[in-house]
């Protein structure tokens, strides 16, 4: 009884545990590369997106009878069981590793090559009856496969990012509904500035979710334009003439993304500048989120000796010193996140500088930095929405009487009595803590009845006839 | 006879030279804020958008009603004359400002009205009859005509930088024509990989820029989206309900830019996503320039101890020291120009995350990173295009005969003996020095017809029937 | 029988796993935070501070008459097992959270505290007689407790890396031993120029390495200075004027680690610069291996059709698609690394520069984001040496070849024909393809003699008297 | 009469104007890098390093007898005369440029050799009498000049950055003074915490600036490490074996630097890790003054609706429509300085990290990103000091009404009665709008006596005896 079985490569013979799927490839990319102890199994949209591929090439591979019924049958089930969410613990490369994806594109071909094997009645390693590189990796390089299997991937956690960024955005409109009718003081330089309503400053929180949902789908598109067929280097080398096509129309259909082929495959194999552009658009939402969490939390500040606008839902304890101090702790981690993603895009745009020649061979970070980017956001996203944006509530009565004890009223006397003349309302109401209103009848500046119609609060809001 | 006169603000009293078209705001301002040393004035894009925007709001508010036609003519005629070019050094403020621009807003609103006054007859300084903030600042905030501005700026620039890219696709595109016939070794991680041709090479820096001038069209309908009309904060308070409107229509006429007022003002007013991803598309701009760049480098490095296969021309001595060498400078200079990029992506995401509440107040240096972007990057182009890729030739001998010696040959053996067998004879070439040709021969494996049948050049860069 | 206990803080009741050592707060927080998956429990060195902290503050405040024998002792017991690894499993709180650090804290106390009721026979959760804020965190809060565990987990984490770059250190100096005979052509910008060693390029890279182990050493002094004692925002608020002297010392002896009290507790609760300094430190590193990486990578490029002056030893093959193709693997790895520490230093920098007032909250990322760094780097400096540097062989008739065909052999003409003359010897050569020693014999510029004394390797490589 | 006179390289004839005192090298290159249109000229302390290097070399050149009296002379006191801020305008080279630093090194060599040769009586461009390369940089090569030029500048303007620093520090101590007495609240994550003094708050800020000013001192003593007579590539190739002890004592002198050689010249030659490192200091004096900035701008927030705990003095009037509106202008323009300085990091980082082989070509965008930072960190530090802290003011009792409003005062209360109590009443002081003092009263928790003692102001700050 043994528990190994032999496989050999280039470099020689290795024992590989008789009940690894995986290979003698996947063994050394394992040892070579213990860098973050964080697997590709850890990413099911990745392993999912590179199932898809390969049971896309064996069927593009056997319409153009370049590989048996049989054979494509076993890959196709094989491939099938993976994105079910089968045997995705045979992926045991690091996420971060050298070769360019190879190690990845191997692990995928020797795990589904060996379940293939399993399921025409072999035992693993028996690749003279199912080979790894010759029939599961047939007409294919991990020059095609890797960017392939990573824009399909990415595809799928915008997918998600997109939901969650949706509840976000919902959570806000509701609030804005709810806070319609309350009347605050806006700000600009932290210094106090003219009216709105707290229902406004919500929407405006809504509206830059929107936006950038928007653009996260304009991303997308970019994202989705694939190079499979281009094998080494983008030439298209061991490759059928149809077999491009043939393969995309079937990865279109089981990944139910609307993928189309690059126009020039030497480029598309070496440009990494639609991950670059993901990227960006989530540091863009990062910044989004970020300062409307700094917002959050400059609005809840307090509670006696801050803004005191809103209450951020208690989720915890805040001090193991204060007793009774609550912290905008949601706000934070989402701050952090943020903090974290733009961290990430700089990894990217690093990596994505480096690429040489016909290829980049740093695309695994890419993909680590921008699947934790996604994950994290999307986290955040719910956890901003559901533990925190749902349950803040408002002091009206603080918002308002900060309005009316505000100097910046002075700006809706511009057109009453000009810029010069509401600048010594403004000064002198600074100076002797009156209001605007007191100052203005004190120096018969306007009537009363004129007065009251400049500084009706709805008309605050809105442009007006004068 | 003096030299001064005198003008007052909240502050006081201050001596503004009598020449000057700018006034008492504009000096404190010039006073307090010197940091770069570098104005608004280097700016032109800037300016002329400032003037455009001032120009615009007078006819608005003249069709309204609210601006005398007299006033309205002379703001138009000064504005014009700024849009020409002149009085442009009179915009003394530097670029790196606080205040969230209030203080170019001023300059701007200080010289167009001191120039009207000209037009009308009165002395610079006579606010009496024209006024730079109740007359050129009418119905507008510096909160929606800085940020507009600088859309329209940003709007400019990229079309600017879109017509030097041209010029650099262009000269790749020529070459890639040119190097067509050229076959040479592709290369994965700096290894040697199978064959493609030179022109392929080139056809790929060229496709790389035209995808990041489609990206830039892309975002510049993100900018061309524009908060005119919001004034403070984005209530529009202070503007007539029909201002924004007309403002915009005349704003499209007068810039030739098709644009749009933004559907939520209280957003678009605090909102700095546009600058962050256009930002980010000058990132990937930069990734390509570098990559291309670090390419040519490497593809020339040598001359002989070097992979030698093109030759930049030679542009100046390249060793204080080592006579004859000439190195490559206008690539490295475009190198440096990315990484500067980079850099300002970095200060514009932090400045982008800075905003609080109603306004970013950094929206100063997110224009002076972005201009600096933008300039750097069009001066590159064009650079490299005509100084360094118009003049590349190609050293073909050397490039066939790393072809014919290449191990890498076996991967089109791949079809016919399989990957493990290909694999034995690409060793034995490594290791014996031999060509491929040579061991496949030597060995029997495949008769010297299909050898040369699997060999052919024009077969090995492109998909074939096998 | 019951699976819960029930736990109650300022929120309500809540039932905790009957088996668990934390508590209410933990569980919170456990639950409030679920972003990246990564617990605390994943930093050994984290929980070691911790405990090392809780023990030393109990010490001294039992030395204080603060807190009972019978209590310093179940503490000081609890804190041993953790810090010999025992109930890491315990800290569950994400290592990416809201609350300053707050939760770790807590986490940490409750652990402690209900370790330590076992201890005194009590069961979990009876926090009457052991109380994890009362007792455990007596003296102590978040904001003086999280910085200084982060600050002595950040000294263990310096000592581990400088330990890995060592082992790097030696593998590149045994490699300048027995390369220093090999000459070679230096190159400078990717250009052929003078003469070096092998050995002398592989003994810059020792020196590298070397000196950035000793800016970590500088680093870490600056790292030791902690704020224990601070509580609540640095004022030192309900601790004894003697326990922070009191607890330093004991906290110095436990860790090993030489610490000292900040002169400004006030300041040091709130700074985050050693932080941003150790970050930066790191990044040079990364700065340093990234670019030795670029070097081996193009050293050993070719085999046949670039530098191939080294061999790096094969670790796997290269391509799923190109038989016998062997890739830069492990290099490509520590230049991801880099890249994702430059992206960290990036995340500390945003984080370090949102503290606000007394505290900075976002130290967790901070952490987080440290760590990696040190991990990665760590694990790459060792992989680098293991894996790469020590297999490292040389082509030295290849390298020697290059020498002699160079045309800037032309350089060590300068003193005897000088500047001018010797370029018109380069550029023959060049044009001409043949040597600097044919060019300079054929035009009798010097005598033979002379020429070979002018061009003796071992003077090529030093300075010397003319 | 001619305005030209004509020169030549290995490229052939150029005219160079007959009043430039920069040659055909120069010409050159300020044609081929159109970039920045920033001049060298405007870096006065790069210029001055120049100009001290070219003497000390020709000093010791002259002591080993490779240089005529005469020559040296003439070379002297050109120098001199540039380093007395003479020919500035001759240095007309893009600080962003291609070639390593070679155009700016012979920019030096050319004006020094033309205005040496006026000296010597002849006329500008008759190098048959003096070299710019066989006697003004001779045993030089921009390898070792241009590194050693930059360091020596940059320890130039850390001198003077450290001056600006040590006004802004006290600045900040003054206030620090002023305030001493001034009771207010201090906040973590926002949020009410425990008293402080206003005073401590602006002695925090004070201790920041110190401690970066010692940190930018150690970073300094890297600095002063330079490779003079490295030579081309660090092997000293041209140089004499006293040459480079020599030059550098010379250096020492005339520049007042405590200047040391490093000790492997190839290392020092290629390694660009002060330079980051530096870079990484200037990073976290950013970082810190943005923060500090951020903290000023919260503080003076309001002025009715915001913490109005401070008051920064008004530099100019706040907006073009708000009348009577002071917005915290000064603290905005250095956040935004920080903001670029984080920009500039990444720059220097990319550059650092993209150096090759023997050399680091992209030093001159390092340069520039450097001394720009310095310039504009300088500038930020001598406003912020004289235009902002110098001139705030507090409000008292609008702080100390605070203190007494606040539930966190429930905290100095846990030694007396404990976490769990002092968290009821703190949650019943929140919910009541009462005083802590009150809750504590009404439950009759404490005495009145009891309870004075506890809240004492001066006993609030400070660790105590219970």
């Amino acid at each position: 009884m043994t528990e190994y079985r032999v496989e050999h490569d280039l470099l020689g013979e290795r024992n590989v545990p008789a009940d690894a799927y995986y290979g003698v490839h996947t063994l050394r990319a394992k040892e070579n590369f213990q860098i973050s102890g964080v697997s590709i199994s850890k990413f099911p949209y990745l392993i999912s997106a590179l199932a898809s591929i390969k049971q896309a090439a064996a069927e593009a591979n056997y319409q153009l009878g370049l590989l048996s019924k049989e054979r494509r049958d076993a890959i196709e089930s094989a491939c099938i069981e993976i994105r079910e969410g089968r045997l995705h613990d045979q992926f045991v490369v690091d996420i971060i590793q050298g070769g360019a994806g190879t190690s990845t594109n191997m692990n995928a071909n020797e795990v589904i090559c060996n379940r293939a094997l399993e399921i025409l009645g072999h035992e693993r390693g028996q690749y003279d009856f199912l080979h790894p590189n010759e029939h599961v990796n047939l007409a294919q390089s991990t020059n095609d496969v890797y960017p392939t299997a990573l824009r399909i991937a990415t595809s799928f956690a915008i997918e998600h990012l997109i939901e969650a960024m949706g509840r976000l955005h919902d959570a806000f409109e509701e609030k804005a509904v709810e806070f319609a009718g309350l009347l605050k003081l806006g700000r600009t330089q932290l210094q106090d500035a003219v009216p709105m309503t707290l229902g406004l400053e919500f929407s405006a929180f809504a509206t830059m979710v929107e936006e950038d949902m928007a653009r996260l789908k304009e991303a997308d598109a970019l994202i989705r334009e694939i190079n499979l067929g281009a094998t080494a280097i983008g030439t298209g080398i061991n490759s059928h003439p149809e077999y491009a096509g043939r393969a995309v129309e079937t990865l279109k259909r089981i990944t139910g993304i609307d993928l189309s082929i690059a126009p020039n495959l030497i480029e598309a194999t070496q440009d990494c500048g639609a991950f670059v552009q993901i990227s960006g658009v989530l540091k863009r939402i990062a910044v989004k989120l970020s300062k409307t969490c700094n917002d959050l939390r400059l609005l809840a500040s307090g509670p006696r000796a801050g803004f005191g606008e809103i209450n951020l839902p208690p989720m915890q304890a805040g001090s193991s010193i204060m007793p009774g101090k609550v912290n905008p702790v949601i706000p934070e981690v989402v701050n952090q996140v943020a903090f974290e993603v733009f961290g990430n895009d700089i990894t990217v745009t690093f990596a994505a500088e480096a690429g040489q020649l016909q290829l980049n061979a740093f695309e695994p970070i890419i993909a680590a930095s921008l699947f934790r980017s996604f994950n994290h956001l999307t986290a955040a996203s719910v956890t901003l929405a559901d533990k925190c944006v749902k349950g803040i509530t408002a002091n009206p009565e603080r918002m308002r009487e900060a309005v009316e004890r505000s100097t910046s009223l002075a700006t809706a006397l511009n057109p009453y009595i000009g810029y010069k003349l509401a600048t010594s309302v403004a000064r002198e109401a600074h100076e002797t803590g009156a209001t605007v209103r007191q100052v203005v009848l004190s120096k018969q500046l306007m009537t009363s009845e004129k007065l009251d119609e400049a500084l009706r609060p709805d008309a605050l809001i809105k442009p007006r006839v004068y």
